[in-house]
């Protein structure tokens, strides 16, 4: 099956899964905000792509379903809590949790999908050492996030924020995150530290590479509908184009485009935008962010190359798919 | 040796231990908010007593440090969340996090502590069946409190927020957590499976009492200092008192009392909290509030003669210490 297929096949059958984990019907200032959020979709990739590992490395993919659904709801928890961080007040054309439900529920709700996760863990049938690895992947990678989301958050207010500064922050933010799914699957299958080590070298590559593309897309296509570029620059993030264009650009350039980031996302012209986007061509910033991703996904390829493994195809196929992008 | 002696032996010994377990040095937005915070003060009481317990029950308390470590860094992952829900601005003659780092860190930082919880327990030196198991208490124990917690978010916008329902709330938000460190001690120190039901069932009874008297001090003695009481009613907070007065209360009365419990905090005045002590007293909530954690307290100490161990004396301690009142 094209991996496509695998992941709308295994996507459907999370969604309903997390039915069960977090019953939807129940009324209250849990399950209501916490389905608010998923009913605005999410194609499940992240636990998809758990459950295809799995069964690629000849594990059975029953026994990963709860750590798929564990990754599923740690992936919502942080995007409820991102929601407030960054101020977001949309998301998938809903009025994103806190919005709906005030910042006090949002953050307690979040605060619930994580408990699931762990839960969902916890009550799963693998062995004893499984699960303590299950339970460690989990956190290692929940507590790393968490670390790339301060230097995230930290960075706004940074006079000197570099492409290593941004690299270390994507590393942590997505890198983990990202290899988390296929490390998880690769353990309920039996598969060895060797190959649990390199899936997340994999992450380390890719997911800065996914990251970066995420950027770009944001200058040159426009995340979102509508096509509407430069979100990122009204949120005053931390992209890569940013970070490199503050290290080579002159004072006065570097000064412009600062001021430009820090103003408040309302306050923020169209004009700006365009002048950030030919400040972002003068120093080549494009151009740079393209090869450095492109480097990137080659080192990602060359790890996969070297996983202990003989059926590599997965791997290449969810490199590929995640290259095209994933939501 | 006493409790009080106990408690602030092991408590000294544990604010030891978090420095290791989160280095206070480190310059970055996770250490510092969380070292701003927990310099503030705080007595260790809860990881104090999983200690204690450990002990009393022929444990090695040394195996129980990490589970102690974690209770502490949940609970102050709880406070650090609950400040910004609450909109509490001052802890400990401090500024919360939230106040001084902002929202986004605070929310972060919070969600930092619970990843160094987990980290702590998987770290440990325990029995793989036993760490499986001191997971359980801690996700039990968030997952609850969590769920406690969104009922008291909710309670602020209900219009018939009954005892029932303040019971359902503390026994979820309070009780779990209260009586976790002493469930990790027991299962530390090989525990069985009655002896853990049964502190469970004392937190159940020991949570909600204390809460009763915490809600009792706030409306007679006043929280923290110089003795100002009221601030339950500034902040809007359902407390017992609240919640039995609207129940007995008349329309009229009733309507006032809501009207007060929803002004923004600064707008509460002198004469607003005097008001609803008066409608306590009406209604005799004081007395019946007084009479309701008494018999919680003798249905606790019930619960302790029927814990299945020779060594009951700890317990009591526990629970007299706790009448006294934590922090």
């Amino acid at each position: 099956m094209p991996i496509d297929e695998s992941i709308k096949t295994y996507g459907a059958k999370i969604d309903q899964l997390l039915q069960e984990l977090i019953p939807p019907h129940k009324k209250n200032y849990l399950s209501e905000p916490i389905w608010h959020h998923l009913y605005t979709g999410g194609k499940r990739v992240r636990p998809a792509i758990c459950l295809i590992t799995c069964e690629a490395l000849g594990g059975n993919t029953k026994d990963a379903i709860p750590f798929a659904l564990a990754v599923e709801a740690m992936h919502n928890m942080f995007l409820m809590h991102d929601d407030i961080e960054d101020g977001d007040t949309i998301r998938r054309d809903q009025p994103t949790v806190w919005m709906k439900y005030g910042i006090a529920h949002a953050i307690n709700a979040g605060d619930y999908l994580l408990a699931c996760a762990y839960k969902s863990i916890l009550a799963s049938s693998v062995s004893l050492e499984k699960k303590i690895k299950l339970l460690q992947v989990l956190t290692l990678t929940y507590g790393k996030t968490v670390e790339g989301q301060a230097i995230d958050i930290g960075a706004r207010a940074s006079e000197d924020f570099s492409v290593d500064n941004y690299m270390q922050m994507v590393e942590l933010k997505t890198g983990y995150y990202l290899a988390c799914g296929m490390v998880g699957g690769a353990i309920v299958s039996g598969a060895s530290e060797e190959v649990v080590e390199k899936i997340w070298m994999l992450g380390k590559t890719m997911g800065p590479a996914f990251q970066i593309r995420d950027d770009l897309i944001d200058m040159t296509h426009g995340k979102g509908r509508g096509g509407v570029i430069g979100s990122d620059v009204k949120e005053g993030k931390a992209s890569f184009l940013y970070s490199y264009t503050l290290q080579v650009a002159c004072t006065d350039d570097k000064k412009c485009l600062r001021d430009i980031m820090l103003k408040p996302r309302d306050e923020t012209t169209d004009n700006d935008i365009k002048w950030v986007l030919d400040i972002y061509k003068k120093y080549h910033a494009i151009q740079y962010a393209q090869d450095y991703a492109e480097d990137l996904v080659k080192q990602a390829y060359k790890t996969i190359d070297e996983i202990p493994v003989e059926n590599k195809t997965v791997f290449k196929e969810i490199a590929s798919f995640m290259a095209q992008r994933m939501s």
